[in-house]
């Protein structure tokens, strides 16, 4: 018997832990080219938020009732599939639960002797791949250029400083509290606070290339920061992703025209051709330490919707995870 | 003795005639390079009143008092440049007056035999350029696909409707009367008035790309209505040339990253470097008859200003003009 987390209403608002509960689940027989995965590592990420709605958007939603789909690094409990053997560590899509079973053409092995395999949902995951796509095929970034990312202490944001600063760029990089800043600063990052800074006065000397994973207010000061033929890397927008009215954009789009800036959206999934590419730049980084995978670990699978809910107060620095399980290998 | 029109107030909101004065300017003997235009033509264009708001942008601000350089059509009257003779047709920035000297090396000698002089400030010129560019270079407009243009009767509008249709592209556009949603109609277009019907509901079978002439709430409906990958070309935002506060931007921007939008303004003079392409692909088809060329002329120097204002009330159909002198060439 093991147990996992259900989405028991849709968020009004900032998702709260009520939104959730904890179920208990029955094992079942694996069939040919399943394999039984016991989950490590749990992942929530912002862009779950989204899926909680109930509108179809680029993913399908999660059902009210149902399984909450995502990232999550495990060990093989028991293998039907050629290419994964009992004991492999495997990234997922199992999500919210403390073990699970899974396609087995579906799961990445991990080698931990490379890499942690958590970082498999962070910098060398989803959020990794996700700023240096960000940062080479959407904003093209170049040597000695500026670059300012909101939500720099986030998995997405801290691994995009990082790999923007390993290319040469000079960073500037937003978070939430004093100890972030620090954190950033640390890693070399021109960083401030945006609850006691304005980004408009952080980005008073100009910027090229605005990397934007809060939306609202901070996208309106890069548009005012922004030099001409400046572009924006539209990651995600967590200060919006709550509303339960729609907010009204910045009030300088005209800078868009006068300034030829190129704003681009863009979502991970459509760019999996080049995850090899990513894993041959920065694979490499990250084992040699010049990128710093920092985490924000929780413990238990009842405490994933404390993960969930903290992705929005910002309570993580770096990734946000939940240790569901021991690093080794045992039966479900 | 002829005469010009100097700004003599910077316009507080939508430009007034009274913000203009017409005032008499004495000749001067020609410096070796230079040439003596009378101008036949005048053009009048949306992107001037930036330039009269007195705030440095992409071009320089015109002066309290000073004259307003610009486009125009006009011909040769004395020349102390090799390559343009007493009676040529010439196309000048000499702007908002009757005659001026140029620098010969400025002028862009223009063959009446290929199309008419007028054109040149139109659909042949930097409006059918602009429109040009912005199908091509910056929402790389691909046939099948479907273009909504706001502002689509206008000088850049019309152009840019042409264009597509000969291009192969569905092609939607709105418009301010019912006149020229008629004209836009005639022209094979999809073609609604604003004023009437709501672009949400124009635009409900999804476009893939919009060519922003107008800013507001026409690109609102249109990122709600953009299908995944949409590109805009973003031109202009005629709604919004005389806001004296800023408005709002989209409440929509959560549609950039979700469904992938790209949003790039551009300003035509970057492309100079492509004129001749897009004159060898767009003159033949003016040429043709393929490609109409609407134009709303005024007459006489004095009824510049009006027509600048005119463009703010929608007054044209197609490129808004002033005809400052007969064709025929004759003194000064």
């Amino acid at each position: 018997m093991t147990r996992e987390v259900v989405l028991s209403a849709r968020p009004q608002g900032v998702p709260q832990e009520g939104d959730f509960e904890v179920r208990e689940t029955d094992e079942r027989d694996l069939a040919d080219g399943e394999v039984l995965v016991r989950n490590v590592f749990v992942s929530v990420d912002p862009y779950m938020r989204g899926r909680m709605t109930g509108v179809r958007t680029y993913v399908a939603p999660y059902e009210v009732g149902g399984p909450i789909d995502g990232g999550a690094v495990g060990r093989v409990v028991a293998s039907k599939h050629e290419s994964v053997a009992e004991g492999d560590w495997v990234l997922s899509q199992l999500g919210w639960c403390e073990a699970g079973v899974a396609e087995g053409k579906r799961l990445r092995r991990l080698d931990p002797a490379l890499a942690a395999p958590s970082t498999a949902l962070g910098a060398l995951g989803m959020p990794g791949f996700t700023a240096w796509i960000g940062l080479t095929e959407i904003a093209d970034v170049k040597e000695g250029e500026t670059l300012y990312v909101s939500g720099a202490a986030g998995a997405v944001g801290s691994a995009a400083v990082q790999i923007a600063k390993l290319k040469g760029l000079h960073v500037i990089g937003s978070a939430g509290s004093d100890e972030k800043v620090e954190w950033l600063r640390s890693l070399g990052v021109e960083a401030f606070n945006y609850r006691e800074t304005r980004a408009k006065d952080a980005l008073a000397d100009g910027i090229d290339v605005y990397f934007d994973n809060v939306g609202g207010d901070q996208l309106e000061a890069a548009f005012a920061a922004l030099r001409p033929f400046g572009r924006v890397a539209a990651c995600g927008a967590i200060s919006r992703y709550n509303d339960q009215q729609p907010e009204p954009g910045p009030r300088n789009m005209a800078f868009i025209v006068g300034k030829r800036l190129r704003v681009q959206g863009f979502i991970v999934s459509d760019h999996f051709a080049r995850f090899d590419d990513f894993l041959r730049e920065v694979g490499p980084w990250v084992a040699e330490g010049k990128l710093e995978c920092r985490e924000t670990m929780l413990e238990g699978i009842e405490n994933v919707p404390t993960a969930f809910a903290g992705l929005f107060r910002g309570d993580n620095t770096g990734k946000m995870l939940v240790r569901v399980g021991p690093d080794e290998p045992s039966g479900v």
